[in-house]
């Protein structure tokens, strides 16, 4: 068995890698030969602790991601958030890696939204607006800007101390990026990520202009929700895995059932975009096949470094 | 992070450590602080291969075992079954240890059934019957030889050649050992144990006499059954997991509700055996929080070999 901890994969990891992973991950999940079987949430013995269990197979992977989250972390000056994944040889069922995913994690779901910007938004796609100023919207940030020349990017939210931190946080990277309103953010925007943990829409439908793609990656449990649902009629709708997402993804708000897994628009299946004037949504709710491809790239990787 | 791989294990396993880390488990299992989360049955891409995930969380112990099955394992000369237990730190959640646990998966089995006839089965219990011939039948009788002295053991099979060949590896190793039939096997035993993947009663009940002990380990899914119906209004009823034992243990097949944990008999909380009349029947479903236990011991003993 091999085991690659924190330290190996936060070496490892890249935008690139997490974008080549997610892209077959969601080629794979559209596939008739994945299957996604019923996540556990479970819970450890301190107060508000939780893991989860998420497990999947493909033709060529097979395994499962743990997520935990110890809230009682913080006060150890240690993350609360933990991700592992673990995968069985497809062939004979054995153990063959544990792969510390923690970090790697936030590029796994940074990299999703970036191949749906990729396949969905409007090629001259540059002005991005993010709501969100958590850990997980710096790398979607970073990682939609290696797909689209993003002339600005506008920072939506609510505690103007937390979105100061975050924006100055990105100029220092380089990145051309302002404050804005709900309703400036959409106006301006080619581009909207809702990266938060809402459970009401984050903005209202007719502030979103024709043409805009909006990536929405915080639903991902029964009673969440970014997304106003006037929307919908207007866009089309695209996701990463359709039973998922309806459920516990953005979807299970709209009854609308012409909803389009991306795998199937990347291998040419479906029609992504259509027209400039289009209004596309990609919901991501994540699904455990990512997390596979993301491990077997990451040992690939690791083997390139061990033997060149 | 730790990992023992299975030539660890199978130098650090014993009934006597299977035994302590069970019986610990069933204590834990029957106290208000244990949680026993839905299990995951899922499958690889192999014709019929699958996997399981099976989790819990004590005071003192969170994690889960997968235990996995590819037939196809056979033509490679390789086990078809495979055992792995995970241990995350109740603390912090972070995964602290990997425990290859195939063959250990036997011992744990056993050792669940050596408990309940400890605690169950007339002290001068000597003559054991066991129904099934397979791998797990020789890790009960040889745990079960641990808690009481066996005058003799009585082999019921249907396959011949596979009872002999079991009955032959027992004498070996000192065991007192005779082949019967099912009739024969029950009107002379002080302790029953069924260890088959029946779907259907193996006896009849009135075969067997007032004072027997039962320890059925076969049920562990929805259809399975080893034992008569009509024993139960006869006997005491007693289990590893009420919730669990209910629905896909030996007790789906009875509307009885009196059916009490092993852990509160052991410590003192229900009655057990009351006087040497009482029939007593062990279902043993199988909980994770023996995988846990049984790990955490393991992981003991080797820090026991490390540093001495």
């Amino acid at each position: 068995m091999i085991c690659l901890n924190e330290a190996q994969t936060c070496a490892l990891i890249s935008h690139q890698l997490a974008y080549q992973a997610v892209k077959e991950a969601f080629i794979a999940a559209s596939s008739d030969e994945a299957t996604i079987f019923p996540v556990v949430n479970a819970s450890g013995p301190q107060s508000d602790s939780m893991f989860s269990i998420k497990s999947a197979s493909t033709a060529t992977l097979v395994g499962w991601k743990t997520g935990t989250y110890w809230p009682g972390n913080h006060d150890r000056g240690i993350p609360c958030h933990g991700t592992t994944i673990f995968l069985l040889s497809p062939e004979t069922g054995e153990l063959v890696a544990t792969v510390a995913a923690s970090k790697v994690n936030a590029y796994r779901t940074a990299a999703a939204d970036a191949v749906a910007v990729d396949y969905l938004a409007r090629p001259d796609a540059s002005v991005l607006t993010v709501f969100g100023t958590g850990h997980q919207a710096e790398y979607e940030v970073l990682a939609i800007a290696t797909v689209r020349k993003l002339s600005r990017v506008i920072i939506v939210g609510r505690d103007e101390a937390r979105r100061d931190q975050f924006i100055t946080r990105l100029i220092v990277q380089g990145i051309p990026v302002v404050a804005g309103s709900a309703q400036y953010g959409c106006e301006q925007a080619d581009i909207i990520v809702t990266a938060t943990a809402a459970k009401a829409p984050l903005f209202q439908s007719h502030w979103v202009k024709p043409g805009t793609h909006i990536s929405a990656m915080g639903a991902d449990k029964n009673g969440k929700q970014e997304l106003p649902v006037e929307i919908y009629p207007r866009a089309k709708l695209f996701c990463d895995y359709h039973s998922q997402s309806v459920v516990i993804g953005e979807y299970q708000h709209t009854s609308n059932t012409e909803i389009r897994e991306i795998g199937a628009v990347i291998t040419g299946r479906s029609p992504g975009r259509v027209s400039p004037e289009d209004i596309t949504v990609f919901d991501s709710s994540g699904i455990a096949i990512q997390d596979l491809f993301v491990a077997k790239k990451l040992l690939n990787a690791q083997k390139g470094v061990v033997s060149p």
